[in-house]
This record gives C-alpha cells, sequence and structure tokens, in this order.
C-alpha cells in the first residue's frame, strides 16, 4: 500500500496546534503520535512530500510528479481541505496564517512570539481556539467576524454569550457584524481594513471555513455534490468503480434534514478512512449516518451540541419546539459546580430529538455524544424528562440539566 | 400540608456530610439548601423533631407523640433508611457514628479531629467516601470489609482495583476478607475485633449497607417486598388505597432483572416523592423502571456504572458477552487526559446492552448517565461501535471508550 502526501510528516494531531500556540501543550513536538518508522514498519509506503498532479481513473492509474504514472487497483481519495479565500485584497502578504501544518506552525509560533497586535479573522471554530490561545498568550487579540455572534454557522446567540463575555473578560477585542475589507501593508501585513475601520495587525489569522480541496477529484470527473465535496455512499465508496473518498473531501447528507454536510470533525474524517479503507481492501464496512454532534473549549467555556440550533433549524424550515434550563455540574455546594445550559429542539408532535445546544464548565463532550445516539435513535423529549441520572455530591446534581431542559419543554407544551 | 420529622431539620444535603468531613467542602452550613421559612411560606408545615409513633390505616389516621390522633385523606411514607446492625458485641460502645442526621456530623466531626485511628466498617459506597474523607483528612484510616474487594455488591473487582490502589496511596490500611468481631472497649470503644485481628480504634464509621425503615409500615399491615421494603406501584402507591410511599423505604423491580432493589441514591428518591405527591395530590404521574445509574468518587477515581457487572449478572444467572476498553478522556497530548476503563455487558444474541462499569479521571457520572439511557432503550453493542462523538483535543479523545469498549466485543465474538 502506497500513500502520497505533499506534506513532510504524517502521524500528528493537526487538531492540537491551536494549544501549543496557547501554551497550554508546551511542544510541537507532543502533537506527534507516531513517527515515520511506525508506517515503515506497518508496510505503509508513505511518499513524503510528493505531488499527485492527476487522477487518471479510466486508466487506473494516477499522474505522481518526479515518479511518472503510477498504476493502482483502488484508491482512496483523502485531499482534505482549504481554507475558503478571504477574498479581499492583500491576500498576499507575508504575515497571514493559515493553520494546518505543523511545520508553518513552528515557524508562526516565533512569529506570535513577536508579535504585539493579532487580528483572527473569522468566529468559526478554529477562530476561537486561536483567539482563546493568543489571549492565554497574552497578545493583543481581534476577532474579526461578519455575523452577530460567534459561531453562528452553527450556535444560537444565547449558547454563544457566555463564551463571548468570557473572551472579552480574557482580553480579546470582538468586532462582530464586521465585514473584513482587506489586509493593508507593503510586503508584510501591518493591518487589516474592516468595514468598522481598520485594525493595526504583526499578523493575521485566517480561520475561514473550510472547503473541500476537490480539485483532483473535480479534475478527474468525479462527483462533486452541492457543498463542493466528493459524493460518497454509505461505503465510502465514489462515482466511480474502485474509488473511495473519505475525511473534509466529502459530504454527506445530515441524518436529519438530508442537507449535504462536509468539513466535519477529525473524529468523523478517522472513521470515515477506517471504513473507505476497509472496502478498498475488499472488506465490507457501512459508514453511519452523521448526526454530528460538536464541541470544543472557547473562552473559558465548553460548547457544544448535536444536529443544529434554533437559528439553524429555522433557516432550513425544520419545524422544532424548544425546551432549555441552567443546570449545574455538581452539587451546588461542592466546589468546582459550574453552569450548565441545555437547550434542546424536538419534532413538535412526535417529541423526537432533533437538535441540542450546550453550554457550560465541565461534561459537554459526554453530554453531546449521548444526545447524537439520543437524536439517532428517536429518543424523545419525555424519555429524557424522566430519565435517570447519576447523583453524587462531587461528579453530579440532583436533577441533570438535560432532564431539567427536557421537563420545562413538557411544561410549556402543557400550559 | 403537614410534615412530620423525628429530625430537628430538614432541606439539607445529607450526602454532602462525608465532603465537609473531607474538607472538601468547608462547612456544615454549607449543607444547608432551604432555611426553614422556605417551607413555611410554602405552606408546608413542617413539625419537627416529631414523632409518628403508628400509623391507623383504616381509619385514615397517624398517631403522633404529644399530638395524639392526626387524620389524613391521603399519606405518604418516607421513613427512609436504617443502617443494618453490624450484629457483633459492644455495638453499643460510644465512638461508633452513623453517618445521616447534620448534627450528629457537627458532633462527629469534633471527634475526629481529635482521632487518631480510624475504622470505615464496610466498604459500601458510604465507607469509600468516608475512607477517602479520613485520608484526606489525614487520619490513620482503617477499611474492614469481609469481601474480596471494594463495593462488591455492585462492581467488578478489576473495576475496583485503580481505586483501592489510590486508596492505599492515600495511607488508608485495607482490611478486606476480614469479618468484623466485634467492638471493644469500656463504654467508649478503643478497637475493632476482626477475622484478621484487632485493630486500634478512637472512632468507628459504620457504613453497613441501608436497609428500609419500615417499621410502621409493616406494623400498620403495608405490603412488605422480599428486601423488607414497602412494595409500591408504578403510580409510588402502597397496597392501601390513598396510602404512597417514596425513598429509601420502597423497594422497586429492577428494569433488566426484575429482581426487587431499594436502597436506591437521592436522585431517585427525590424522582419517587415527586411521583408519589403529585399521585396523592390528585394528580397523575409515573414512576418509570430504574436501571440505576450509579457514581462516584472513590480515592482518586471517578467509579461507576449502570445495572450490573459481571459479578452480580453471573450471580443472577443473567447470560451476556462483555466487551472491555481502556480509553482516555481528553487527547493524549493534552494535560490532564485520564484513562477511563469501560466494561459493558450485552445479551448474548441481540447484543443489546444490559450493564456497564466504569472508572476514570472525569466524565463517569456522564458516560452513566448516556448509558442508562441507552440499557433502557434498546440500545446495543453495535449502535455504540459506531456512535459518533465529539473530537476535541481539550476535552475528548478521537475514539471514545465507550464506542471502543463495544467495538472490542464485537472483535471478540467475530473471532
Amino acid at each position: 500500500m502506497r500513500v502520497y502526501t505533499e506534506f513532510e510528516d504524517v502521524g500528528y494531531s493537526p487538531c492540537g496546534i491551536p494549544y501549543v500556540h496557547g501554551r497550554e501543550i508546551p511542544a510541537f513536538e507532543n502533537l506527534i503520535l507516531q513517527d515515520k518508522d511506525f508506517y515503515a514498519q506497518q508496510r505503509i509506503d508513505v511518499h513524503y512530500t510528493t505531488r499527485v498532479t492527476r487522477l487518471d481513473l479510466r486508466q487506473g492509474a494516477v499522474e505522481v510528479e518526479g515518479e511518472g504514472r503510477v498504476d493502482f487497483d483502488r484508491l482512496v481519495v483523502a485531499t482534505g481541505f482549504d481554507y475558503e479565500p478571504p477574498g479581499v485584497p492583500g491576500d498576499a502578504l507575508t504575515g497571514l496564517y493559515y493553520v494546518k501544518n505543523i511545520r508553518r506552525a513552528m515557524e508562526f509560533d516565533e512569529l506570535i512570539e513577536e508579535a504585539r497586535h493579532v487580528v483572527v479573522v473569522d468566529a468559526t471554530p478554529l477562530g476561537l481556539e486561536m483567539a482563546t490561545a493568543l489571549a492565554h498568550r497574552g497578545k493583543e487579540t481581534h476577532l474579526v467576524d461578519p455575523h452577530p455572534w460567534l459561531l453562528s454557522e452553527v450556535a444560537d446567540p444565547e449558547i454563544m454569550k457566555p463564551v463571548e463575555d468570557s473572551l472579552v473578560e480574557m482580553g480579546v477585542q470582538m468586532h462582530l457584524t464586521t465585514r473584513l475589507e482587506g489586509f493593508l501593508g507593503d510586503g508584510k501585513v501591518r493591518a487589516v481594513s474592516t468595514s468598522a475601520g481598520e485594525i493595526p495587525a504583526d499578523l493575521v489569522v485566517v480561520c475561514t471555513p473550510k472547503q473541500p480541496n476537490n480539485r483532483l477529484a473535480r479534475e478527474a470527473g468525479l462527483q462533486i455534490g452541492s457543498t463542493g465535496g466528493i459524493v460518497v455512499d454509505e461505503r465510502m465508496a465514489t462515482s466511480v468503480e474502485g474509488v473511495y473518498a473519505a475525511g473534509d473531501v466529502v459530504e454527506l447528507p445530515h441524518a436529519v434534514t438530508r442537507v449535504p454536510v462536509q468539513g466535519l470533525t477529525g473524529s468523523h474524517a478517522y472513521a470515515q478512512g477506517k471504513v473507505a479503507g476497509t472496502n478498498a481492501a475488499g472488506g465490507r464496512r457501512i459508514y453511519q449516518p452523521v448526526y454530528v454532534p460538536w464541541g470544543m473549549v472557547a473562552g473559558k467555556w465548553m460548547v457544544g451540541g448535536v444536529s443544529f440550533g434554533e437559528t439553524l433549524a429555522t433557516a432550513l424550515g425544520v419545524p422544532f419546539v424548544v425546551g432549555q434550563a441552567e443546570g449545574i455540574s455538581r452539587a451546588r455546594y461542592y466546589p468546582g459546580t459550574t453552569r450548565i445550559r441545555v437547550k434542546l429542539l424536538a419534532e413538535p408532535k412526535s417529541l423526537r430529538l432533533i437538535g441540542a445546544q450546550l453550554v457550560g464548565g465541565e461534561g459537554i463532550k459526554e453530554r453531546c455524544d449521548f444526545l447524537g445516539v439520543a437524536v439517532w435513535k428517536g429518543i424523545t423529549i419525555e424519555d429524557l424528562a424522566y430519565m435517570e441520572n447519576v447523583y453524587s455530591p462531587a461528579i453530579g446534581a440532583l436533577s441533570e440539566p438535560i432532564a431539567l431542559a427536557a421537563q420545562n419543554c413538557l411544561a410549556r407544551l402543557q400550559r
């Protein structure tokens, strides 16, 4: 088995890069999970810094820079994502940083050290991670986003409010409802131009949304969907026999809405890669529909959800009822207890759960995992209202916040 | 509405007492959630330090010390639990402490301050909480239990091993497979006599299993079940019309085995009380079958589960297959990541989840809540093997430990 990558490294966690910048993780070396020998020992023949220029699917071959035509029996396309280009003048200036490659991250980390003013463009998940990291580093950090609240593409405003407040507390300067208009400078960036004026910038971290890096696939004639992702079936098979795809380059229908989604998490990419690889090797595995539980640390909070919130459901025309509550993570007298706000969305009649949003100080990832399975399995608001929960002062409150939100939903419907 | 209690106080959390002894919580006053005015304002007429001596159900009255006969239309019996008597000589000595009443706890906390040698009898959940608390206080602490491992009535040995090791690390002296034979002393306890010899003791904390405090109910002819708990239906109604019961004095069938269980958690008592009270007041509410998610901090770990583990399933003759894994709570390079060991039990053919046991450093309560709902809703090992999970380095690992345990179960079955 041969793997081509244009990069110098594999087997590290790019998801950890913001936390090295923030110094929660001491060094980039900590992110390296397997060295190159590991793959060699597994008889995976990785060709590093090697660019594939063309897929010739009719002939069952790929064209490789420096190697010529290379035949294949089965092909897995995992070309990942690119950041959406900012689409404004000045994007060729130096000092613009796109978080992706660990070697570039090492270089930029030194520039961060020297920088005084840093601008983060777009309040995406990565944008929030980078703003949090830069605040930890004590930099004057500006966050610019055209929408009125953080993570506006996935989360609801009241869920993101504590996150925004905490970032401001940490010193991040918010420029919301602010359109990026250009990068200013002479060779090197010195400011960012926005609809609300200029912001001085020694460095800009561009955290625009991810888009599928689909050039090779598109040129080869693989079917591309409405998001730009490669269309795959449940076996991660593309429109061409023997060609599979996985990760950020594919799109999949969202299990609730059937709307195609792309740019999911590393956990999704990992699971898809296993399915695509197994099937390419002659096995038979199915990738389950996605309900997209998500979660992250942003500012001083953990925030997460499943499927969609009120904003996105409304935009999609999905009817719903809402249940909300603010609970706590441990007994209210126990040290370290934190608020947990839960918002549940359900189908109006069946009361089947269809989405959720949470913000709190602990236990967000585990609750989102649970609620992801709950949406998948048709669990209802009534089920959640009467669920049993662990109660022990140091680890859980008498009433589970999810159950409280469900109870409030039922109470509102009965009125 | 009138409430009789033989105690001086209501509206505090007895579950928090061990944590005041351990000084995680600074003072007993922190455990008081509502003062007496609160109940008066709610028009709940609480008669404190008032003993009910007899229930005359035929006449619809109770006999109250100092008040005589008091008629009722509806009655809720919530007489709670007593600790199983140790059943050995010397149990009338002073220096034996039963954790229950906050005023006694305040007195005993001062005795703990002076004590050098403290013996905890029985490695029950409370026994582990108290041993942990006494170790935090720096006391020479001995834990005596007749069984070969901790929490042997609910948990499996390998799940409890890290807890045992951590208690030993904290200085607790373990006396497992050790039978209690008596309390020695002259007026005041000075030692505990066991099958393995004498242990010096200035104080003994008696943490024997809880048994229903059923005297009034039994004498009044209410139907009592095999555990000693009052038998109730799904409305928390007893065998006598108009009489309800809730909390530690009742027994309920375990939803998986139908075996009656009693002595559940404060969260169960709270939910049962709401159902009993609603129905007694003419409403209509149903209490759901119990799958008993549980969890606690013991030593340096969190431990928990749902339903039962291998030991109890075997004892009950319930057939099962097992899936186990050791995962991690955050990315392996992220600070604060901890091991999480998961053990899942499922029906052999359907692979429906029937029980679980977990031990780890964080996220145990939330996972046990989830798995409780999973058992209830018939979720299978296959579902769990392919569940989506949140991945974000600071809050969750690439692979969810529950999913890993389920995947291992499937892999074992395929071999």
